[in-house]
């Protein structure tokens, strides 16, 4: 179908617009509506389920009847824990048609871009309402007051003043740089976040280690005297807090430094406990994380290890998640490789384990697992309640954006991320996107970059309005923003290491119209509960242009966003309610402009806009 | 690309001509192999490989370089049981492209289509070489001299004499209507198994129960006398192993009938060992299967059943596969729902448990699923061996070649099956194709339809010339070809029930040249190895034809078929080694023309051609 028809095909999407119930029980029956324009000529609409793995039927009915479309609503059972299902459809003349996440086939299709609807206990009601800022401590803030560097830097450290190069270049080097930042420095620039709009706090690791990113923990028991220990960590999680902030750590599930007191132990006595939380060989040898032997990873068929790590009272997942100035979640590192070795398999159970002990203490806590790569396998809302969406909004995002001439590498592909046009772009964003149940996918986080990429400046070539529309796409679409810090003052870094800059402080040294857009962007999703809670509908995609709407029965916010100058696109109105009711909420280089029953979108170069109508989209 | 450039595309699939071990170990490195055409310009090849989840990259280098084609070879790491794996290629020109088993890709793509290595241990080796005739028991034929069954009928039953009509009118016939075919019939007729090349004998359930079809057992401990019993299996199966013909039998392990020893034992009393192995509810109420009372669901996380099924020396799992006239494995009947029960999901442990039963009697068994629909998710390289593939065949099958006007239903569908062209024929056999690991695909059947389905002869609206190109597509792609016992003789049936009707021994009644066309082409799948062992690669794919290459080091096999009259199709014969040095080995209506430099493909109305060149495919 050419792009303009996109508007005129059935939808249906795991959102409140057309999910009744987004937290059903086991057992419980949820009503699921597809919107079916006329102009699609369809005459009968069934839902197909799994029931045991069974697929079973139940016919569609004309629940409301619109000039322009018809809305079909059919009955889901949720017999099991995740219930795909997707709708069959006839047309007029005969035609048959499958709906599914991925969008309408001709054909059979696999279950695997089925909707999902889940049973298991819903993930923190604050968490879709979020926007995470990510700070790495060395980084981000020294303390006022701070001593220098040198007078505390530990023997393995490498001691730098926060106005000097991140090193690169010298192998040695580029874990042991300390500049020092540290959580008191970062508690006195919480008014940075809110200036952003940010609501979450993440923090990579605080733990003790041999490194300055700290994924090497030497103890889960304590935070990293460097950065102000314990105490430090209470103050500024009571301030955030005080804030309205929250605040999430970021755990190693996968393994340990090789500094980790528990390895110590293991490897001083083969006969100590701690021994099983690892996988030695017979020779004293053991495994590790992609063989970097200062990393041992760490074998969770252990019972010993998961009453150590989760189920004691004192154990590192509860005890940083319990008390007055508690953690709200964890962010788990390496969340793809925990609890895989060889033969063994049990990743699903410590991500299901780690999920129960977080219910158990509080209902409240988030659990997001780190994957680079498709996730899909691990994200069916059991476990994680979301991944770092990296497969399905960073790489598709960055095909899009990237430079002509710079071509990032990503995590060790030993081809540069290819550039690609629009519709291969949403086309990649549907084709991961179906893969995971609706929730799992609100639930994760978008992200332009993190400390282990390319940041977005670079990405872009240096260009200050494509890094703007980079913050459109990532603060309008589905998914749980995460910021790097620095990202929005217009930071570089060509890799991940390199984009570990510390944070000027200096605003002269800052990107303000980068600034000002993200704090534009994020008060508008903060504003619009479409961009919050709206499912998501392709209007349009050309080569360089992306146009969608968020839709949610509180109104529709129609986002245009362009990499380059284009010719005007024309859609038809009839299928965006009451646009001309609504206003330009954010613009820059992009119009949108509603005429009678046609929208037109344009832009004169790298730009986006953001249209918000406030007309119910009722769906009955 | 147009159908013509199918040819000149990369190339991979899991067969031993690009694997070069298809039974590796753990930890045990494998050489892949890509065949590249000079006309596809591509510069540089990788493999990717999950490893504990997180994908590693390594270069493939150019093996062999031939005039028309690189074969590149890289190195893949069975770290995992199921290792994934695809290739990313650069074209000369810079493109980014991915192969998976669902083809080139511009864009990245999920996993599920990646190819993978299994180390589980190997199916037998017979399954391969296999052509498996599927009989009903009670309709296949009844031993001479048995008395009439109207004398043997038990009270439950509806006698009927053989050349009865089947009664599908009275919702309480069509279950009970007995003609009392017998395993000594099936003895006494191996003969015929054998003259149309089929190499094992299935049975549908043998074991005593209410009904004809025997899928609500009353034990699993005897056959059922109506059959003759324990000692008329003991004949038949060493009657047929004497023949050199293997014997599979059907086990339910979702349900039993209620008149099940065990269920009755249930029932009877609360507090019985036997309460353990269903689902019952306090009010002494009980789950069954979809509903049907009569068929309770048996509750696979019971200890007592796991030893009671597969563990104890007499467990039917095992006793059937031990001793002299041992079957030679199990077809498991709604293999799908088995295990599965609102949040209870223990599926896989239960076909890994019935695996590892098998291998632990003997290598030599074969373990095949019922699977109606998207099977992937269980079809993964453990537990079952293969599965019954109506999704990846059947189905894709009867979109292309359903007649226009009897538009079959499809197993609770409330849509009839649709009419589709030959390209989006092999787009679905291709996307289903990709999801199963080849290992798990050449090990499933493959089928024109069974006893739970419509007949091929109706299907194609009795059209024999049909049915014999359904007959060609069915031998000549991969899997084990499952022939439901009458298809070859051009028997009918509009659904399920429908089609059981007693197998016709006068053969004036037969239709020969259907008959003759399965011979013929079981006989050239018997004699030729690429059509068992070979990959698979298409030639071309039109509305109403369908061609493809099955390759293997021992030479080439071209099929073409149609289902209608077409205009030739001229295809390039540079990437079809020697095609002229081949011959015909079957054809009906249909041609395959080598001349020079092309080799044109034509039909005069629905056909086949089996060209075959035995000229080797080296891989270097």
């Amino acid at each position: 179908m050419s792009r303009i028809d996109r508007l005129a095909r059935p939808h249906h999407d795991g959102s409140r617009l057309y999910v009744d119930n987004q937290a059903p029980q086991l057992g419980e029956t949820v009503t699921v509506r597809v919107r079916v324009p006329h102009a699609a000529k369809i005459a009968e609409v069934h839902v197909r389920q799994l029931w045991d793995a069974e697929p079973t039927f139940a016919a569609a009915a004309v629940e409301r009847h619109t000039d322009v479309e018809d809305w079909w609503a059919a009955q889901v059972t949720c017999h099991n824990p995740v219930t795909p299902y997707r709708f069959l459809l006839q047309g007029v003349d005969g035609e048959y048609l499958w709906l599914n996440g991925d969008g309408l086939h001709r054909r059979d299709v696999p279950d695997h871009s089925d909707f999902r609807l889940l049973t298991y206990q819903a993930p923190p009601a604050w968490a879709t309402e979020s926007i995470v800022y990510q700070v790495f401590p060395d980084r981000f803030a020294r303390a006022k007051g701070a001593p220098p560097v040198a007078e505390i830097a530990p023997e393995w450290a490498t001691p730098a003043a926060w106005d000097d190069d991140v090193d690169t270049e010298s192998p040695a080097v580029v874990s042991t740089q300390l500049f020092g930042g540290d959580l008191d420095g970062i508690r006195e620039h919480l008014d940075h976040l809110q200036r952003l709009g940010a609501t979450v706090l993440y923090l990579t690791p605080f733990f003790p280690a041999r490194s300055n990113h700290r994924y090497d923990a030497a103890t889960f028991d304590a935070v990293d005297p460097l950065l102000g220990g314990d105490d430090a960590l209470d103050r500024l999680v009571a301030e955030a807090h005080r804030r309205g902030l929250r605040v999430l750590g970021d755990l190693t599930t996968n393994h340990t430094g090789d500094e980790h007191e528990w390895f110590r132990a293991a490897r001083a006595n083969a006969e100590a406990p701690e021994r099983d939380f690892y996988f030695f060989h017979d020779d004293g040898d053991y495994d590790s994380w992609l063989g970097v032997h200062s990393l041992p990873k760490l074998d969770h068929s252990s019972p010993l290890l998961r009453d150590a790590l989760f189920d004691r009272a004192d154990a590192p997942v509860r005890r940083w998640l319990s008390g007055p100035n508690a953690l709200d979640g964890w962010r788990v590192d390496v969340a793809n490789m925990t609890g895989r070795h060889n033969a063994q398999d049990i990743n699903h159970a410590v991500a299901d384990h780690m999920r129960a002990t977080l219910e158990d203490l509080d209902a409240d806590k988030l659990l997001v697992g780190e994957h680079v790569h498709d996730h899909s396998a691990d994200a069916q809302g059991s476990g994680w309640h979301g991944v770092m969406n990296y497969s399905g909004f960073t790489r598709p995002l960055w095909t899009w954006l990237r430079d002509k001439e710079f071509a990032p590498n990503f995590l060790g592909a030993p081809l540069a991320v290819p550039r690609l046009g629009g519709e291969s772009v949403a086309e990649t964003i549907d084709e991961f996107g179906s893969l995971d149940p609706w929730r799992s996918r609100v639930h994760s986080f978008t992200l332009t970059g993190s400390h282990d990429t390319t940041r977005v400046r670079t990405l872009v070539g240096d260009d200050p309005a494509m890094v703007r529309v980079a913050a459109a796409l990532l603060l309008t679409m589905p998914g749980i923003p995460m910021i790097t810090y620095g990202d929005e003052i217009g930071m570089e870094g060509a890799f991940g290491e390199d984009g570990r800059r510390p944070m000027p402080w200096d605003e002269n040294c800052w990107d303000t119209a980068i600034f000002t857009t993200y704090q534009e962007l994020i008060a508008a999703r903060r504003e619009l509960e479409p961009l919050r809670y709206g499912g998501l509908r392709w209007v349009s995609a050309t080569t360089d242009s992306l146009t969608f709407v968020r839709e949610d029965r509180s109104g529709v916010v129609l986002v245009h966003c362009a990499r380059a100058a284009h010719e005007a696109v024309t859609v038809p109105a009839v299928h965006l309610p009451a646009l001309d009711q609504g206003r330009l909420v954010a613009a820059s280089a992009a119009r949108i402009e509603p005429c009678g029953s046609s929208v037109t979108l344009q832009a004169d170069g790298p730009g986006y806009a953001v249209w918000s109508s406030p007309t119910a989209q009722v769906s009955r």
